[in-house]
């Protein structure tokens, strides 16, 4: 039973604990191209502009998929590290994440099949800071590489289908 | 040597073909956390707010990083459209996809080891229109599934490589 003095976190994992079957979740998200190759990303009620740059035509009015790829994994390992901090009970003060990949680009603009579409490597750098000892931090992020989502998408390949039809 | 009839995105291409070395890019981005879960996302001079809804403590202001993977999957297939169909010179009137993508939190929020952290699968549905053939947009498609870095990110594994450190 949450009580209130818990924090909404703490409420929300007692929740799933007593029905375990709501941790299993669907996301959705929809786009639209167009004009060029400027598109919206829709997510319930927000929206983030996808863009490419005039190299290729493009107005550059927001990252690139490519791009905004790294802010989900980078975003996605900061907001573990709060969500941990509180399960660990660890103090700490500020979370930040470089992260930068690398890709050949070869596949997607036809110029050869050299290399694989995707990212060849990725690297995250994540630098905190807090009061409490090296140990505790270290266990910190032991347990955020372990339930990180972002992360653990990248390492292990996904399932993904594809459906490609001429709209009626 | 291009001509400057010639599209951006040909030109583009031809300057890659010239200097295939180029192809080999590196992308960026940096994140840092707070207040609460509160993120923004920065690549080059553009910025995504990134959020987590009331449920856990967020604010909601953004798509959490979840979702904000979807939509830069989403995001990169309907541009990889826009590329081809001007390589394969076919007629694309408009391009919508949805995407939706099915995850187990129970690692996330500590609750068990049951599951994988990641999406377990992904389902991307495009559609589009133009005055061409069926088999012109079959031709399309697969060139595109062959082509799309995100859906192969997602697909192969990515060898991602991560430091976490006190900061100084």
């Amino acid at each position: 039973m949450p009580s209130h003095d818990q924090s909404p976190l703490a409420q929300f994992t007692e929740r799933l604990r007593d029905e375990p079957e709501r941790a299993t979740v669907t996301f959705r998200s929809s786009t639209t191209l167009g004009p060029g190759y400027r598109c919206e990303a829709e997510f319930r009620k927000h929206s983030v502009v996808v863009d490419e740059p005039p190299s290729i035509g493009g107005t550059n009015e927001g990252p690139n998929p490519i791009e905004l790829y790294l802010g989900s994994m980078a975003t996605c390992q900061a907001i573990a590290y709060r969500i941990w901090a509180e399960y660990l009970d660890i103090a700490m003060e500020a979370v930040e994440v470089d992260i930068e990949g690398d890709i050949d680009l070869s596949a997607l603009f036809g110029i050869s099949e050299r290399a694989r579409p995707g990212y060849a490597a990725i690297r995250l750098d994540v630098r905190f800071s807090g009061p409490d000892t090296a140990e505790r931090y270290d266990e910190l992020a032991r347990a955020v590489e372990q339930a990180c989502p972002l992360l653990d998408s990248a390492r292990q390949p996904v399932d993904v289908s594809l459906t490609a039809r001429v709209a009626d």
